[in-house]
């Protein structure tokens, strides 16, 4: 495993080890880059870490990632050297590959409700980015958080996956850790509700002790100030290099 | 199997034998709802089918899709009879639960590589919608089927999934039914390039050939019809009941 800086537009290649160990190309702070790097963690998947400047993109991105988005993993093992797309994608591959730490079921029916799950939770996605960027109401926000605190009732397990983290876990954590930014972007207007939403709360405070999760971390203090120097255009990618 | 007319508001549940075979909630000219249709056929999965009338929705409809979309998927035998959501989770659910005629490959780099090609054909359908709901030109669409072409050649195949159809090409082959719909409303504006296409353009022929296409197929003149009526705020979705 490897990280450094954010690499930005000039900079060379990463000269990397001919291991044929994956590289994941990331962003520190990215949600959707963060599913993948919980889930390579999770599986002891050995990987190298290549961050990128979002702002000022490396001209060879686009190489791995076509639509220059984060997370790509380059599965230089691989004949051809192909590189995958999409969060959910690369975590469902890299699961299938990696027998070590399951994270999806096996049964089909549970599998597809996993996955709807995780498909619905774009109404939480959709509504972050409404506060953040247009300073919304979170009523919405809260709205779509009930479907996962009734999902808990409903399973009966502290964990969506059951006694332990899984692939529904894992997949929706990172809004969850930014939940700070919310509350900093909201102020007054933050009413995150601990009963409305206790089987949640629980379910946070047990995530924050997991140890891939504490593996990936980022402070609420340093969710804030990334967001804030974002905001500001200047966006302070290397805060945590 | 069976069909019949779409449901409206203020329709009955529809009666149908208990039988524990699965019941299909669609529209008979979605293309997303047609990705079910054909995987149910292509695998030849027994099933009831309950067309909807998506302007004037049954009130029952939220319980078997709670954001009133098609396809819904209600799995009456299984415990809880619970629905399945999202066209390619209702897919990918079909392919792992029932072995007959697989579609997706089992390599997980293949499934990946197969998933990642669905996901960028939105390409395709976010263009398709901006001619057909804001006239817009169409080079943006073309540009996103150089994507499927320069595959079909990578791949070297006459189908995206090798020597017969399979996942890919069941997946995008709604849109290209539909291709008509967009000659029809760009006219003199409609520049299809059979050299620039030359392989999806046979892939084409080789897609109208196909028993499963042909089991749920819709004629160029039917589709154009049925877009014409829904543009005009009347969309007759019985044209063919």
């Amino acid at each position: 495993m490897s990280a450094g800086k954010h690499l930005a537009k000039g900079s060379p290649r990463p000269a990397l080890p001919d291991d044929g160990v994956p590289r994941l190309y990331s962003m520190r702070f990215c949600p959707y880059a963060q599913r993948a790097h919980l889930t390579l963690n999770a599986k002891k998947v050995p990987h190298h870490i290549i961050y990128i400047n979002l702002t000022e993109k490396p001209e060879w991105l686009v190489d791995y990632s076509p639509l220059l988005k984060v997370p790509a993993l380059h599965l230089v093992g691989e004949r051809n050297q192909p590189a995958l797309i999409e969060s959910l994608i690369i975590v469902e591959y890299l699961d299938e590959k990696y027998p070590e730490n399951p994270l999806l079921p096996k049964d089909p029916l549970q599998r597809a409700q996993d996955k709807i799950l995780v498909e619905r939770f774009g109404a939480v996605t959709s509504n972050f980015m409404k506060i953040i960027v247009h300073n919304a109401e979170p009523d919405e926000l809260w709205t779509a958080f009930d479907i996962f605190e009734e999902e808990l009732g409903k399973r009966g397990s502290a964990y969506f996956s059951g006694s332990k983290p899984g692939f529904v876990d894992y997949m929706i954590w990172p809004w969850f850790e930014r939940l700070p930014v919310i509350k900093f972007v909201l102020e007054d207007r933050y009413n995150f509700d601990v009963k409305r939403f206790a089987k949640l709360n629980a379910w946070i405070e047990l995530m924050l002790k997991d140890e891939w999760v504490k593996s990936f971390y980022v402070t609420p203090e340093q969710h804030v100030e990334f967001w804030r120097t974002r905001k500001a255009g200047n966006a302070n990618y290397d805060m945590l290099a």
